[in-house]
């Protein structure tokens, strides 16, 4: 036996280590960028909101409601929309595709087949290439080639484990960078944004520049803020970055045109790269606003933008699948030089891949059904109801809300969600002081005691000092959603007047 | 229009940013740590595989094999493994649920019934709670219960998108401390090794600790070296964590009791956190050697590791499911104060969900069907099948490897590879530098471009200075992995002779 060996042996060593044992994790010696990250979308109220729903659930009548409306998560299954017939029958049939010819329509049994093909070992259980099948690729290519109006490199294409995946390992190229040429490095992101921007650049340490879009403009994205920001901090920080969601989330808004070529003119002048978060590109309820994607934009542009780099994302949970639990999506990247390019497919080879059957969602989203396709009418049919009630949906909750003294939306043109600026009173704001609480969560909590509704509140996706808001979903079936803004009505009225 | 928007639009301004754009992102500006990440499962290798792979289907003759036996990744159904029926009826019938009662046995359609119950609006499709459904959660209580011998949390259970993803999460933690109290941070870690440790610790700029396997003892892992290692290191490091891979990969080794006794009794007297990653646990293949997990282990000891901190890993890629591509796998974290859980929780939840698809399968690895079930028969005799068939496998590659004169092989107790040590002649060393390869990746790439079999040499892992390996798999089928032992024996007879 070794010294060491015979040390660890004896009473006095291992008499040391039995009182001595602490912890090596604990929140005092954790990573301290993890213990910064805040991420409110699943925080406080709606954690409060399942305990509650599972009191309901063992028979509780302590509260004035019977169910809770779950308006905190854009999560259209959850809130009872219907799968996609056809993406369904694809994915039953490539789990278990012993079935005869005939099960499901021919459309059907064909995609499964020609996925399964492409499978190694005919199976969806094997690992893809690390972005992905090919063949769904190609589905990609031809639909971004569609949209965008060029045509797309398969290489440049990689499927990823819903957008925020992709998204995380973007950002995470930004940091730690050589460090000779640079100042320290800063991403530059909206506000109100969806939180996980700050909490992916709070976990990678990054430094945020926050951009705020004008609400009194309908949400509007100021170019000419952009140049002040990067102006102010030049000295100190390199923005690399920029961060546009589009349709907004929560904030709903559609961008113009002109205001993205504004955009891409920013970055390419002061060599920043576009985060193009596009995951609601689908869901656009302004009949006069169409929404493009970067990526059509950038085609416009001049030579000049030959060697633009952006990556676009988008995501199999929201448009008309809403399969959120598929974990699906695509990201595409533009202007990688070829050796960039191989270190992005290096890291996402650390990753192994994404699950298959996010990946046949992906198929199902850009190369549904076509006319004359057997499964067609009904996809289409489904497609409209979805598409026409969010429409509906939209225009409910932005009418409803406005209708309240004390509260005012914009309208919501696209994404799924409204983000209402909401007066709190003077008292109701010391309340919340004195419970620790920011005055919106404490409104939204008061909201959730009172009326079951659960929404998120303002605080937890930043917003301009001293203005309130919480961000709903639209997602609640209409007669639902209408339930939902009388119990929102009914509720503001009464917290006004009892802090008034 | 400000001064800024004015500068922005004037000829200087736009005239400068047109002739000087730089990208943004590019191999000389990229996050220094993740351009230092190795992953050569999926590299050099492997890539110069797909690329004959793709030159033979497109029907060269060039090459003196007509077909790529992919030996490099542990991926059971790409090689032929027929899926588990249950599980993937379970599966198809949650996808698609409107199937009349008898498509399946009853079995399959009450457990899919069970699951789609527990989805918000019963739909696989929409979030479920970031650690996973809890009616999963629960088959996993109830199997770790049974194999450990002890209760087990729900709460302490993560469902994770495969093993990695929940490694590299907990590995974070450990990362960017408080930095009062600590030195610069450590994680020990195995040599050889499974790639996803040194990539991640790379990517987060971790220190990491090799503590060497004992090649010339099967592989063992020798705790007094765990000891010298730590005093060694003490004044500029703190051992955070040790990691620890049982079954070995690409080993293939098991740890006795004693062994791993030893091993918790090192983490307890130095306040180390063990991470267990036992995602071999169901393939092990030497009947006399049982694999204990660790926290069976843990659970025997004495009352001074009651507060010991570990977490172990389970992965629905390995066993006998072989569901790589579906990204299921759980975690079960222990010692954790309740404030540290709500940590990981936060984090966890900031990635939403791992894919139902992985979760429905950990549910029929853990809760298989039972004797007296009506899928019981079928599932026993696939699970028989495979683990039989895996068992002579292990066998067959042990035993031919070391036939061949300047290879040897420990044997493959568990896991799924094999880790053989190979005698490369000095000229072929030479050979090798003057082609700025390392020696083993030299061998490799030789025996892929003359025989069609891929496998990953050991530098991609880690070994001892001056010895060469490779990695393959046992995953070929019977007689194809025969054949591929014909191809490398007779390879690594004409390449010796070659550069003697």
């Amino acid at each position: 036996m070794s010294f060491l060996g015979a040390l660890r042996k004896s009473p006095l060593f291992s008499g040391l280590g039995r009182r001595s044992y602490t912890p090596p994790l604990s929140v005092s010696s954790m990573n301290r960028n993890m213990l910064g990250v805040q991420y409110e979308v699943r925080g406080v109220v709606p954690q409060q909101a399942r305990r509650i729903q599972a009191e309901l659930q063992n028979g509780s009548t302590e509260y004035p409601f019977k169910d809770i409306i779950f308006a905190n998560i854009g999560d259209m299954h959850a809130m009872g929309q219907t799968p996609i017939t056809f993406a369904r029958q694809v994915l039953s049939l490539c789990m278990f595709p012993d079935q005869p010819d005939g099960t499901f329509p021919p459309d059907v049994h064909e995609r499964a087949k020609n996925i399964l093909d492409a499978c190694s070992g005919r199976s969806i259980g094997s690992y893809t290439d690390s972005a992905g099948l090919a063949l769904v690729r190609q589905d990609v290519c031809n639909y971004l080639e569609k949209r965008d109006g060029r045509p797309v490199d398969l290489n440049r294409l990689f499927l990823i484990a819903g957008a925020s995946q992709g998204i995380r390992v973007l950002l995470q190229f930004f940091m730690n960078g050589s460090g000779q040429h640079r100042k320290k490095p800063a991403i530059m992101v909206p506000v109100p944004q969806y939180p996980l921007y700050s909490a992916t650049l709070t976990e990678l340490g990054a430094h945020r520049i926050d951009y705020y879009l004008d609400e009194s403009l309908g949400w509007k994205l100021s170019v000419d803020n952009l140049y002040r920001l990067l102006e102010e901090n030049k000295d100190e920080y390199e923005t690399l970055c920029l961060v546009v969601i589009n349709p907004g989330n929560p904030t709903g808004q559609v961008l113009t045109k002109d205001n993205m070529k504004d955009v891409l003119h920013f970055c390419q002048k002061n060599n920043v790269f576009l985060l193009a978060d596009e995951v609601y590109q689908d869901n656009v309820y302004n009949s006069d606003r169409r929404c493009y994607s970067f990526k059509t934009i950038l085609n416009s542009m001049g030579d000049e933008f030959k060697d633009f780099q952006m990556a676009a994302f988008d995501s199999t949970s929201k448009g008309f699948l809403g399969e959120c639990g598929f974990r699906g999506g695509f990201m595409e990247v533009v202007g990688f030089e070829d050796d960039l390019l191989a270190q992005l497919r290096k890291i996402m080879n650390t990753k192994l891949c994404p699950g298959t059957t996010g990946q046949i969602a992906v198929s199902c989203e850009v190369n549904p059904p076509k006319e004359g396709d057997p499964s067609y009418a009904v996809f289409k049919q489904e497609k409209d109801t979805i598409m026409n009630s969010l429409v509906l949906r939209a225009e409910i909750v932005r009418s409803r809300l406005n209708a309240v003294e004390g509260i005012s939306c914009n309208p919501v043109e696209g994404a799924m969600y409204a983000f209402p600026n909401i007066t709190i009173p003077p008292k109701a704001i010391k309340e919340a002081e004195s419970r620790d609480l920011s005055a919106d969560t404490f409104y939204c909590l008061e909201l959730l005691n009172e009326t079951g509704v659960c929404v998120v509140p303002g605080c937890g996706f930043n917003q301009a000092p001293g203005t309130y808001h919480f961000r709903t979903t639209i997602l609640p079936p209409e007669d639902l959603l209408t339930d939902m803004m009388d119990r929102i009505e009914r509720f503001h009225n009464s917290f006004t007047q009892r802090y008034s």
